[in-house]
Parts: structure tokens; C-alpha cells; sequence
């Protein structure tokens, strides 16, 4: 999974059916020092996400293991909220 | 998902025959400040996209989840067409 | 799908038996412009692609979606040749 | 696979429902020399890695086929800890 | 399908035991130079490929089309053990 900041939301009216019902996030890419890593994804939030939260989101066919885009379109989908993570023996609190 | 723009579309005539019918497009990436972003990628447009819209498309298998793609040999599909999208607190309005 | 031109060929003898009668083909990828793009993919050929055509291929499990490919490991397959495309308003004829 | 080292792990109480139970770690991505290779991957724990570990995680839908990531929505699981390796006739030992 | 170096292998004896019995190569990516291209993969032998075979390797859900690999949490398997291929008008032969 990668890490990412929501930064804003998509609005789409005319898109495939499937995906009436899913809110389009705009995910930032993280470094792990929590820079801007250069790169966005547009990702399905499946946990109630909100604007500036930190999440994983998972890609690929793995995007689709969640009840809410099974069979859907979608490459992208954010499974996780981060509350805290550490890395190189450091702790980030995000909530 | 990646956000992009139809910049064009490719005429294919020899063709796996589970691709009749479909239309190929030319879609460039965009960074959030809808800049090109340097990469391209041929999509099928499953939503009637039209030239310079920006769009969504989701790629891998993701791709064949449409009606129009199922159990075809495509790789990345274009599934919505965005209205607007907002990122980092800035609005950008496409219709 | 990513565009490519056939620049080669690649011989094997001893592969994965599913992959016997399939032709494995060098494709170096192109930007619009028509420019080698620094990459390059071996894709298995399912529309009989000949040197310097210009081509598409899909990747990953969408590579498998040809008869020719079916439940085979191969990760790409050409499965179109560009007879021409227009991109940001110029039209590129190749046959 | 790709070879990384474990460096953290990340705590995310809102999630979907299917991860409860997972342990889901940061790994580094190392080149051959040992070094971080400048991007990094948050995995789920197949195997008991533990911090400092050097494992090699699997991508994309082959992520889900170990008992505790199928069906789930995930995209990278950690399969192996990495005991020793050779690359260009150096062995590195690291357990 | 990418070409690489068999450069090495790895030993992991704590793994998922589905792998029980594979062998994990390291591939060092090639251009068609056959220069080393940076970037490195381990990868599941399927074809017997020796230390310095110049492969084919198979990456993502396509990695598990072999008898070998089939359900396993694999990314990436040698599926063919190249001969010679030629680019560019240029031979180039391995064998």
C-alpha cells in the first residue's frame, strides 16, 4: 500500500454506473517524512475518509476487495485511516 | 485512477477481433495544476469522452470492468469524465 | 495500453512449455512525438506484427485476454497495429 | 519481489473491516548494496518480520494469496524473510 | 516481459509455505545494450535458469501462470531463458 494525504474529491457526473454511490478522493503521495512525493492517485474512499487525513489506499485488482467497489472499475481504494506510524525509530501521531 | 486529458485517438484496423467496436483514445497525464505530466496512455473510452476533456481512467484489470471492456485485452479504461475537482483548497472547474 | 515500435525479436528454447508457438517480439516505446521513450517491453505478438510496425500492447493480467495468451505467463501482448493517431491536433500516418 | 527493510509499522484503528488482525508494516526499499532505494511500501505481515528484518514482499494480486491476505484489500504482503543473498559473486549474510 | 542477468540468488528459509521449494533468483534488469538498467527483481526460477542467463521474466498476476507458481505469493517468474534476440538490426547472441 502506498501512504497519501487527501487533499480534495473529485466531482464526475457522467462516469461508468457502477460508480454511482463513490466518492473520488485526490490522495498526495507521503514520503515518510510526511513531504509531497511528487505523485497523486484518484482513489475510492471505502472507511470515511476526510480532507486531510492520512491514509493507505491499495491498488490494482486489490482496489476491488471491499464491499463497496467489488466488480467496480477501479484501481485505486482507500482501505485504512493512519493514526500513528514510526519508521526509523521515530513516531508520527496523526490523530 | 490517474486524471488526464483526451489529446487524441488512434486508428487501429488489425486488432485482437475482441476490440471491435471500441474507441481507442489518447489520454495525457495531468498534475494537479493540469500540467502535462510527461507520460501518456492509450485508453478505451467507455463513457463517450470527447476531445480535451479531462478525464478518470482506471488501469490493469481494473480496466476490463466495464460492460464494453469485460475479457478484453485492455489495460486501461476510461471511466469518467470530471466536472471539477478541488485539491489543496483551490477549485478547478472543467464544464 | 502503451505505443511502441517492433524494433526485434527475442529466441528462446527452453521456456515455460505454455509459451511453445508464440512469438516474443522487442517493442521500444515511443512518445507522441514518434521518439524512442527510454523503455522498452518484450510482449508476445497476437495480431501478427512485423518489424517497425507501430504497435499497442496491454500489460499485466489484461495481456492474457488473446486466445493466444490465455492462462499463459506472459505480462504483455501486442494486440493492435496503428495504422495512425492524432494527438494535440497533428495526425501521425504509419501504414 | 522486491527487497526491502522492515523500518516501522503503522497503526490504523479506522479501517476495513476485512484487515482487523493485520499487522501492517514499512518497509524500505534496499538496492543490492544495502541501501534504502529511495521509495518504501506498506505491507501486511505473512511471515513474522520483525523490525530491522530483511524481507522480500510480493505486489499487486499475488499479495492476496497467502492465508491471511485473501480476499482482503491489500496489494503488497511480506512472503519471506531474507536470511543471506549472493548478487555479482558477494554473498551478504544477515541473520 | 522484462530481460534481466540471473546475478544471484537468495536464501530465505522463514517463508510462506506455499513457497517451500522454489527458487528465488535475482535479476538485474538489462537494456538492450545489455547494460545493467538500475533496477533489480527477485524472481521465481520456472525454466532452470543458471547464474548469468540473460531471462525473461513475467511480473504481477501473469507470475502465477506457471505449474510452479500457481497460487503462490509470487510477483515475479522466469519463464524463459533467452538464446539471442535481436534490436535495432543488431544480433545478439547469449549461447
Amino acid at each position: 500500500m502506498r501512504m497519501g494525504r487527501v487533499i480534495g474529491s473529485v466531482v464526475a457526473t457522467r462516469k461508468d454506473p457502477s460508480l454511482d454511490g463513490t466518492k473520488l478522493l485526490v490522495v498526495q503521495h507521503l514520503t515518510l517524512d510526511m513531504k509531497p512525493a511528487g505523485d497523486y492517485a484518484i482513489a475510492v474512499d471505502a472507511v470515511g475518509a476526510g480532507l486531510s487525513d492520512v491514509v493507505l489506499y491499495a491498488a490494482g485488482s486489490s482496489a476491488r476487495q471491499t464491499e463497496l467497489t467489488r466488480d467496480r472499475p477501479v484501481d485505486a481504494v482507500i482501505m485504512a485511516i493512519v493514526d500513528s506510524f514510526d519508521a526509523n525509530g521515530k513516531t508520527v501521531r496523526l490523530t
